[in-house]
């Protein structure tokens, strides 16, 4: 059995002409860490779940992404971050949702699957259960990126809700250069991880700071257990892009559901269930592995920061 | 085209040694006024949406079962409610998280529905928007429940947490029967409806109290769209029961995806999926309705609370 991994760094409107080459090469090694970090365990005999964990955990800590360290503001200046994670061989999950200061928000969704009977906490009660058990959290100071923040006020500014990645955050990145020139200022896109182990078991984990100018508390897919985030014995699916329509559309579930019922492969059935997000009308992609190591990595977006590995050569790639 | 209606107050160990005529008779009458409700709505040409928000209105306003007044109480005494509402025909959902004092939770799922551009709003910030929107709040004493109050003091002793329905929680019925003898002391399980109307379109509603003693701000599968609550253009299934099994079975969306890839009925579709339900360790029940009108409310638990209507006479049941 063949090892694989995938992750991304968020999908949306991610334009080659509005891209700079020192950009760019940021990204691709953000991602490349992150495929290697995962990587190193699943080569060496490691679980699916300790990979996509690793992984998830070092997208979290790259300021790029909406994720972690570089989550955007929400409409009153906060920082939310959700998580989840998912053992395919035990069909198990844990999450949390709307949780700040919490260095690796991944961990923590760890912590909820091995230590309580539940799988979803949210807010002050998650933030209690972190406490409890000694989990690492950070100031304001180490989660804010002057990016983020220049996108929340031109977000307020225009009463916009803003998706993982558009076209104007990337002139926003622009702007913020000659305002702070520092790579931690222009960070992006919700951040997942795929993989199947030697055993050919697989896992999913997926995190994020949500959208910017968001208000009153919304939760979007990537916490829940099907619609952002799935794996079990046949596939694990890891999403980004407009969380409302992954929601209806039971999305990272749909695609398993297909492959079980239909008896489809991964590459069909991920396909499949991103024509009919299209179809629904949302925006955005999966990152998905079955238990023999395939990979499929469809999106309909202008583009999906991913990053896939199976040989021991990491392959990251922007566009479509 | 014949309208269907189906209805639920929650499953779980409900044992008819344990259960007195005259409290049978008071959840039957909860079940019955329920269904007329919504009855009423469909007969007249009205929609399936508005039939099942009116249906778990009434069972919400019913201090016997686990939602709105009647919820549970959380480990450190307060009453957080959890509902979504989904319609099928539009395929858009709405839900709320950990909102407290709000009557009539699935009201305010609706509103987020149709008033904002997300599905889940949580915590602080759902009630924010409720204010917004005029909703109605009520005072403790309105949610207050003798028996639920022993409930929690039963758990807290213990160090468990309660499912909906429990055998136990009978007998505390019977102990609070001495304790404050109205019938609003002994509230019950989760609640819920699914409708089919003249024109073929679905829909589906649950809320909930959720678990007696729940820590850290435990989310479960009520609220979330496809897990314990869905509609398409091809069933309405509402869930009750073990959340977090229902979670990671993806188990409301399961019957629609039987129903979509393997071409089955939704009598077969609802049979499987409760079949796999207990093969995963879960247990409770869903009710559920095609497009035809046709119903199935199968269940793995010793009981549960439910009903249904199609022709105009209203049907209830309890056990197996």
């Amino acid at each position: 059995m063949t090892p694989a991994l995938a992750i991304h760094g968020g999908a949306g409107t991610i334009l080659r002409s509005q891209m700079t080459t020192d950009l760019e090469r940021e990204y691709r090694s953000g991602l490349e860490s992150a495929l290697q970090v995962g990587w190193k365990i699943l080569a060496s005999g490691g679980s699916a779940l300790d990979a996509v964990e690793a992984s998830v955990a070092s997208l979290e800590d790259f300021p790029l992404f909406n994720a972690g360290r570089g989550s955007v503001f929400t409409h009153d200046g906060r920082q939310e971050m959700d998580a989840c994670i998912m053992d395919g061989s035990r069909l198990r999950a844990g999450a949390v949702a709307a949780v700040e200061h919490v260095r690796n928000p991944i961990g923590l969704a760890r912590l909820v699957m091995e230590r309580t009977e539940h799988v979803l906490l949210a807010g002050d009660g998650a933030a209690e259960f972190a406490h409890q058990h000694g989990v690492r959290f950070e100031s304001d100071e180490y989660f804010f990126t002057e990016h983020r923040w220049l996108q929340l006020q031109h977000a307020r500014a225009e009463g916009v809700i803003q998706l993982d990645h558009t076209a104007d955050e990337l002139e926003i990145i622009e702007e913020s250069e000659s305002v702070a020139a520092s790579a931690a200022s222009r960070p992006k896109g919700t951040v997942g991880a795929v993989a199947c182990d030697a055993k050919g078991q697989l896992a999913a984990a997926t995190s994020t700071g949500g959208m910017t100018n968001k208000k009153f508390g919304r939760v979007g897919d990537t916490p829940l257990v099907g619609l952002g985030t799935y794996a079990d014995e046949v596939c694990a699916v890891s999403a980004t892009g407009h969380g409302e329509y992954f929601m209806v559309g039971v999305t990272a579930y749909d695609v398993a559901a297909r492959m079980k019922y239909k008896d489809c492969t991964l590459d069909a059935a991920a396909s499949e269930t991103i024509a009919r997000l299209t179809e629904i009308g949302g925006e955005g992609g999966i990152i998905t592995v079955d238990a023999q190591g395939n990979l499929a990595l469809p999106f309909n977006s202008d583009g999906m920061y991913r990053g896939y590995i199976r040989n021991g050569d990491p392959v990251t790639e922007i566009y479509r």
